[in-house]
């Protein structure tokens, strides 16, 4: 079983205490899909520009990233700059150039209406809800949310909440969202949308996973390098659609195994700028620090 | 084995959007004592005021804390009146009146100086450092300090560091102390300065346990209903504190079950006002809590 994933693609200048890129390949549907091609078959539906570097794309090829939807329009690429500072956990936007992507409306491609794993990156909630009605009958829905559609676009996104089964938030928009400052209340009022499981990033806190009946505190890789932040969660996205598509099996003890991949495929997102350092990477890399996390939070009765 | 704490005990004046307390009893010494009480035998080394109720000392016999070395001397109890938001993160401190414990001087009554287990509560440095010239060769030290004394007292606290084998902290002091914002990072300079254990007490996101060889990562226990986090951080220490000197095993993995125990007393302090949180458990309610820990960090490989 694959994966279909709807965000954008973008051109992102970043710059950091330990480095600067300019047009480096970025955005949410790319991030996502370069992480959960390690474990699947990935087709990305998004936007780009006529300046779309070709060696994207050939990028997105060597992975085997099905780029069938990726639709080229005359204009420019999303462009996103910003800066962060030394303790990498605040961020400046810079810039935000929508381009092509502010016309984005995401045509999922015929051979992908039957898509059984459906992630829906951080777009407008009403795109979200528009490529639900596109797909068959998914065997699981995960939707991305951001402040700034919690804040001016939230009757929209309750919509899309009731149609997802898997929401996955950081923590200060789980609070947003629910209006709630204890974060174990936030992400049970999650629940109380529509969701059956809401996972809560938290960057180098690790993450949490929220069912009705269960919840699980998953520790943070140990990240000594810390270069470039951006795209951490969608890269954690990937890793866990990416397992839960692999095996096909969505039982808890298997969403569990998936936040620990999502957190090991953000671990290596973060480590170097744009999606470099999560190229070329072997399974065994993977399989090492899974273990490595199954050590980090061991203990015994 | 018991366990040696010197530190504050006080009269807090808090204020949380849930409620409001005055002249409950607090102090460093007191949330760790109770806390460890329920794992071993401890003794206190503090200054009061002759103001002090007797209620609190009738409330530390009944717990079986040893108050031979709390000295009650003429003038008003140390006093601490803090106000936390909405979101019990920050806190703004109101009123800090030292009274008697301005010139506290640590006396280890002599019945104590053979302790084997010995916790430095948040006190001046200095002070931590004279009551290690009084004890005989304890198998295990632990210290906690705070900003202000980072800040404004860094070589007498650097001093206290080389002789004690853990350093407690939170993430900010851990941060502030070595001047290094990756927070893996800051817990292994911690380790450059003299503890053989670094632990990083995060609040809501859990805790974290350094030593040269290995890194352990607990969970947070979900709690929905916080109320008060004074006294959270030794609470946690009582807890982790009280098992060792139970059990008297400073192995890497009794260590880490420590950190669970630290971690269970936090969840009950903070669930109501001053100690009351840690009033009245029976061992099953901590047993409890750490098989929830287990269960709540638990992933099959």
């Amino acid at each position: 079983m694959g994966v279909l994933v709807v965000g954008s693609v973008a051109l992102d200048s970043v710059k950091t205490p330990f480095g600067a890129v300019k047009d480096a390949l970025g955005g949410s549907a790319t991030f996502f899909s370069v992480a959960a091609s390690y474990f699947t078959d990935v087709s990305v539906v998004a936007v780009v520009g006529s300046d779309f570097p070709q060696k994207n794309i050939d990028f997105f090829d060597s992975l085997g990233i099905d780029t069938s939807g990726l639709t080229v329009e005359e204009g420019e690429t999303f462009r996103w700059a910003g800066v962060y500072g030394y303790d990498l956990n605040e961020r400046d936007t810079i810039e935000t150039r929508l381009n092509v992507f502010e016309g984005f409306k995401p045509v999922i491609p015929k051979s992908k209406v039957d898509s059984e794993f459906v992630f829906l990156a951080n777009i407008i909630p009403a795109l979200q809800s528009s490529v639900l009605d596109q797909v068959a009958k998914p065997e699981l829905v995960a939707c991305d949310t951001m402040d700034y559609y919690i804040d001016g676009y939230r009757e929209d996104l309750l919509k899309t909440m009731k149609r997802v089964d898997v929401m996955v938030l950081n923590d200060a928009e789980c609070r947003q969202l629910t209006d709630e400052s204890n974060l174990i209340k936030a992400a049970r009022g999650v629940l109380d949308l529509g969701p059956t499981t809401a996972i809560v990033k938290k960057g180098e806190h690790g993450a949490m996973m929220f069912t009705r009946d269960c919840f699980f505190s998953a520790p943070a890789y140990p990240c000594e390098s810390v270069f470039d932040p951006t795209g951490a969660g969608d890269s954690f996205a990937g890793g866990f659609m990416g397992h839960l598509a692999l095996t096909g099996d969505t039982s808890e003890s298997n969403i569990r195994r998936a936040v620990i991949y999502g957190t090991v495929m953000a671990s290596f997102c973060v480590e170097k700028f744009s999606v470099d350092g999560m190229t070329g990477l072997g399974r065994s890399d993977i399989e090492r620090r899974f273990r490595m996390l199954k050590q980090v939070s061991h203990f015994e009765p």
